[in-house]
């Protein structure tokens, strides 16, 4: 421990979520602020399966800021980490001129901090980190800083869907109106207590090859694609309304059947970009169709899939379906008999295929086309971390690992 | 032969092109009519490579109209053929009925036809052959029956794709207005002379699975998807136009970015269609990433791709650029090392190619992945066949073969 104490580091940890969206996001009408061309919604994954853990050091001993990211040390110069990060100095100097004198607050603004951050998920799993890392990031840094209030705004310019990332359960992102973005935020519908049959299957994907990143990809749509503009401005918004009315009613069909649309709305308007962008795999189709033909099967709609920019595929369907599902995914797409941890996360009992079942699938079966499985639920926004033995830098500031 | 001359049958033979959308059809106002949702254009195949031939033969000898294809006896109470011949009987009536008194129309009236058609590719090519078929069948009882003009509406009521094969060259499908589709008919463009250096390659896909077909999964995105009917409204029309001045002006960059991104909307409404249907594969997508990976080389849109219903990939590209792209095509999709015949129709040239092209392509081989390539190029529209040694039935009306 340094000796004068007035040096030790003012230390924050926090967690935040990954989420996942029903309604898609895709395209911005202001690149810098990060203002989207239309509302979406998501659910909000549980942290004891996904989640960004964040310290945020403060100390006047600090020569610059800094940043740790899985272990790594990264550019802090990064335009949208400085963009969080003056956001959040910005409000904290705010609220000292408007007179609030708490010492969090007058201590930190002329110091720097070190962030460190790391994800209890593989990059590799291919699940976008960056709205559960710039949340965790925004959620911390205001703890640090004694900033509170609305802050999915902030994390919004980190990471657009960050913001959603700021609530539990589900959540909209309102596109607003403003040019300034003001009201460009995430509001929750309901918290993740509102439906707790729902459950999540995170189908991880063996990525296949490189996709184009979604900041990119997107920019090529709004720049080309008219179906694009013609799903903004004329078929989210209804669909907004339906999914909020499907989520307070728990009504699964309206929800998933809305789901798989919007998804496929959204793979639609990638192809409709020139040059086309994919993002679904033959894997993909695999899982949409035994998605379909299940549904069919049973004569209704008791699983639904979602595709975001990349390869994996997320499952919504209620507890009673799980176990069944599962036992299909896992005949369709034999996993490797070696591994015994095909299934993570929340435990899945094991269930019996009805023979009709697997004849009326007429799927030809994909040997490893899944890596494996994260099972989850719906779960809270982020999280202060109270446990000072969790916190990710050493009292000097330092990551722990490398001290 | 028979004894008695007036019973020998009337025999006419007549072939008709296959066509390729490159503003696409997909989507019915109208099922009973076959009134598309949009107008389309195509470009007519040349016959030396691709056709359908079709003998009619017409005698007061025969019990009832009978019909074989592809040399096997098929139900000519299907309701699409049947609006055919009823239209063309209903003409030859008119006809017969405002003054025109030639032999040929007064005799075939109450008689019944017999009808043989041939395709000179096989069906198992994937190739849309319902348009050349009807084509053919339209223009061959036109003949029989000694009718003349505006026939393409006819064909449409066959297949609506058929309309377009009535002409040679670069076709327009006149969607209309009427809701008797009296204006919903093909228009050439320009002939097929107009523009010498056009070359077309028809990627045979090694076919994976069966597909949706054209008629049920068009109803299915008519019923179900908004993209479609924003494209079908707000987008068309103005392609229409740009299309139009393209062929006119022999543009090929403006020709085929519009034809690739025309074949890439029309699949992401399938995509938007509930349950989504798929017509492209993984070699689709390969072929895709493979000619914008070649064009993005030369810095220019020297090749263009085009995708129906099904799993053939249509090259549009100019005569100087077919050998250089052909051994492209061989190298990242390398035919079985047995066959000799992996390019047929028109004779392509060797070319060598850049080691710097292949590498910038960077795309993983796929052997086999492509069945052979027909190299055609635009040609003229339904023809009849002199040489009566050609017609496919014989004097007593039957299938030569069979005789």
């Amino acid at each position: 421990m340094p000796e004068d104490s007035v040096d030790t580091p003012c230390l924050v940890t926090c967690t935040a979520p990954v989420n996942i969206a029903v309604i898609k996001y895709w395209g911005k009408r202001d690149e810098d602020l990060i203002l989207p061309i239309n509302s979406s919604l998501s659910v909000t994954l549980h942290q004891d399966q996904l989640k960004t853990t964040t310290t945020v050091a403060i100390s006047r001993t600090f020569q610059a800021d800094r940043l740790w990211l899985n272990g790594k040390e990264e550019d802090i110069n990064h335009p949208r980490l400085q963009s969080c990060l003056r956001e959040i100095r910005r409000l904290a100097r705010k609220r000292r001129n408007d007179g609030d004198t708490r010492p969090t607050d007058s201590a930190g603004l002329s110091q720097k901090v070190h962030i460190c951050s790391v994800n209890n998920f593989p990059t590799a799993a291919g699940l976008a980190s960056s709205a559960a890392g710039f949340a965790c990031l925004v959620h911390t840094l205001a703890q640090a800083f004694g900033v509170e209030g609305e802050l999915s705004g902030i994390a919004r310019q980190g990471s657009g869907s960050a913001c959603r990332s700021m609530c539990g359960g589900f959540v909209q992102w309102i596109m607003g109106k403003q040019e300034d973005g003001k009201d460009s935020v995430a509001q929750q519908v309901e918290p993740e207590s509102h439906w707790p049959e729902l459950r999540i299957l995170v189908l991880v994907a063996s990525a296949e090859r490189k996709l184009i990143g979604s900041t990119s990809g997107m920019q090529t749509s709004v720049q080309t694609s008219s179906l694009l503009k013609h799903r903004a401005e004329a078929v989210v918004p209804r669909r907004m309304v339906d999914m909020i009315q499907a989520v307070r009613r728990r009504d699964f069909p309206a929800f998933a059947e809305l789901t798989m649309k919007d998804s496929n709305q959204f793979h639609a308007t990638c192809l409709d970009t020139y040059p086309p962008i994919f993002y679904l795999n033959s894997v993909s189709q695999q899982i949409m169709h035994l998605v379909h033909r299940y549904n069919k099967y049973y004569g209704e709609t008791r699983v639904a899939y979602s595709f975001d920019a990349g390869p994996n595929a997320v499952i919504f369907t209620l507890q009673q379906f799980v176990p069944e599902f599962v036992q299909l995914v896992q005949h369709f797409f034999p996993p490797d008999r070696n591994r015994d941890d095909f299934i993570k996360g929340l435990p899945v009992k094991c269930a019996a295929l009805p023979v009709e079942l697997k004849q009326s699938i007429g799927l030809e079966p994909v040997p490893k086309g899944i890596n494996y499985i994260i099972s989850t639920k719906a779960g809270p926004g982020p999280r202060v971390v109270e446990d000072p033995s969790q916190h990710l830098l050493s009292a000097e500031g330092l990551p722990k690992k490398m001290v």
